[in-house]
């Protein structure tokens, strides 16, 4: 069977169909950082986007597309983190319920905004199996349409829309980092970026302790993750069988970073730039940072994929506090 | 002995002076913050300033103005905060050695931006009396200027700088809310506010810990900060006789707000609108929530100081903690 992928029309749709709806967000420099790494950086920074991340372009996409019939009972997903916030907040915007399926470990600041943002929330316990199953029965209660988090093609046009704008602010890239969780945001960037700037160079960014794309990338397999671990806890999914294939046709090369490089250069951006972004967003500056890719006098974009963070529990604070455990 | 003060022409030459130098920032909204206080609220964000602080406006104003003559052997001052960096970063850009008497018991971060920007820094006691007698040492040994943090008419008109700026975005703004430390922000953005829209209300606010203004504002009489003791560190110093008599001038009303209040403002700000703010750029936005400020419906202009934070060490973080202490 062949997977349908999506096209440079599906963004260029997206962009026009989310427009209303979602942030234009800036695109931010920091002279030190571009000291630091002996490169010029821009930050897409999808931290301020709605909800706090990227992933609301995808939602909103996927459910503006959806037609009157297809959502009349609402839209529904198991997620326990950005993505089940992006479709509560685009689900309220076309006045459709959205019904998710959260593991009852998920931290509180993230159930709270899930509910903020008006979501029926069902949790069940911390398993794939468990979440599967409930999302199962609550679709088959209420008839309500499942929207996967980085599978569908309307969730990855919509994704790939944050390069756009990116490229519309700074044309003449030389490269564009992303990180790789699911390889929504990836594929969409590389569909994006190639698609108006063959030559820009575009790379992939995995934590060490959850490498599915970079271990599939140099195989040629797919290899899913198994027993991920790492701070960035966006990144521990592994790729669906489209984001895979996609990553094959337009990502150049795919990198890993350390669990301290990944803090450090969060740290970096948190204490110099004044905003905060997420853990997942912070590998690409460490790939940077740590030369795991060779940047030297290029100018280089990056996907900031959100500022979701636990501000209870930061990775420079407390590693051996008995109170909080770590 | 009639006090010089400064006027809209200084603050109209600072504001053509240091443009080359520093950033005019950004001014941000955020519609959940806008819901939570009933208000339209405009965040004026100095800590995406250089050194992260307003404190770059008038350092940079005063170096500038300085004659060749008076800057050859550099300038000085004793500072454990933003005003150190900003005098250092200040200086380099002149050309002129910087000199920093710094209590040794300054957050190392503080310790290590100021060397990063090249000052030439000397260690003493924590007392205000060993900072004034080893900066006069300083001063006798190298003939370097002292630039006073927030006294002189320069350091003044130059904070004034980040108020016009938001006004121009703003023009029809109600009321402008900053914090008030020492002052130097306060009188110059109740200068500036009044000069371009005199019906725009000019709102002071400081913590409980720290009410010198509050109090003098109240009694008339001036009344000097006495152990203050406060989370917002930019906020404990006493107000100088210049700053106090403009603020007599140019400022409506003076509130306070507590401790509490001010950690909750912060951390409303850092977990929705994911950009960091220090605790003394808190304490505005601390006085809408408390309705400490009245602005029901209301455009609010809000002066965010700065954004220097030690990481390490967050108000919401670990108070139990015996690792840290606090």
């Amino acid at each position: 069977m062949s997977l349908k992928l999506p096209t440079w029309e599906d963004i260029q749709a997206a962009a026009k169909r989310i427009q209303p709806f979602a942030h234009r967000t800036p695109v931010l420099t920091s002279s030190l950082v571009n000291e630091r790494v002996g490169a010029s950086v821009f930050f897409k920074c999808e931290n301020f986007q709605k909800v706090g991340a990227f992933k609301f372009r995808g939602a909103t996409n996927a459910v503006q597309l959806l037609s009157e019939e297809e959502c009349q009972f609402g839209v529904a997903t198991h997620s326990s983190g950005n993505h089940a916030a992006a479709l509560a907040l685009a689900a309220k915007m076309r006045g459709i319920p959205a019904y998710v399926v959260m593991p009852d470990n998920a931290p509180e600041v993230k159930k709270r905004a899930v509910a903020d943002y008006g979501a029926n929330i069902t949790f069940c316990e911390p398993t794939l199996e468990a979440r599967e199953t409930t999302l199962a029965q609550v679709r088959e209660e209420t008839g309500a349409r499942e929207i996967h988090p980085y599978h569908p093609l309307p969730i990855i046009a919509g994704q790939g829309t944050a390069a756009v704008e990116l490229l519309e602010e700074v044309p003449d890239l030389d490269m564009v980092l992303s990180p790789i969780g699911g390889g929504g945001l990836m594929s969409g960037t590389g569909l994006a970026v190639k698609s108006l700037h063959p030559s820009v160079r575009v790379v992939g960014v995995e934590p060490q302790g959850a490498d599915d794309a970079y271990r599939s990338f140099a195989s040629g397999q797919f290899v899913p993750s198994i027993g991920p671990n790492t701070i960035a806890d966006g990144l521990l999914t592994s790729m669906s069988p489209r984001t895979w294939k996609m990553i094959q046709i337009y990502v150049d090369e795919v990198v890993t970073v350390s669990e301290d490089a990944i803090v450090e250069a969060m740290r970096l951006v948190w204490e110099r730039m004044k905003i905060i972004i997420e853990p997942s967003s912070a590998v690409t500056l460490a790939a940077l940072m740590t030369g795991a890719v060779s940047a030297e006098g290029k100018k280089v974009g990056l996907m900031v994929s959100g500022g979701n963070v636990d501000l209870a529990r930061l990775p420079w604070v407390c590693h051996n506090c008995p109170t909080l455990g770590s």
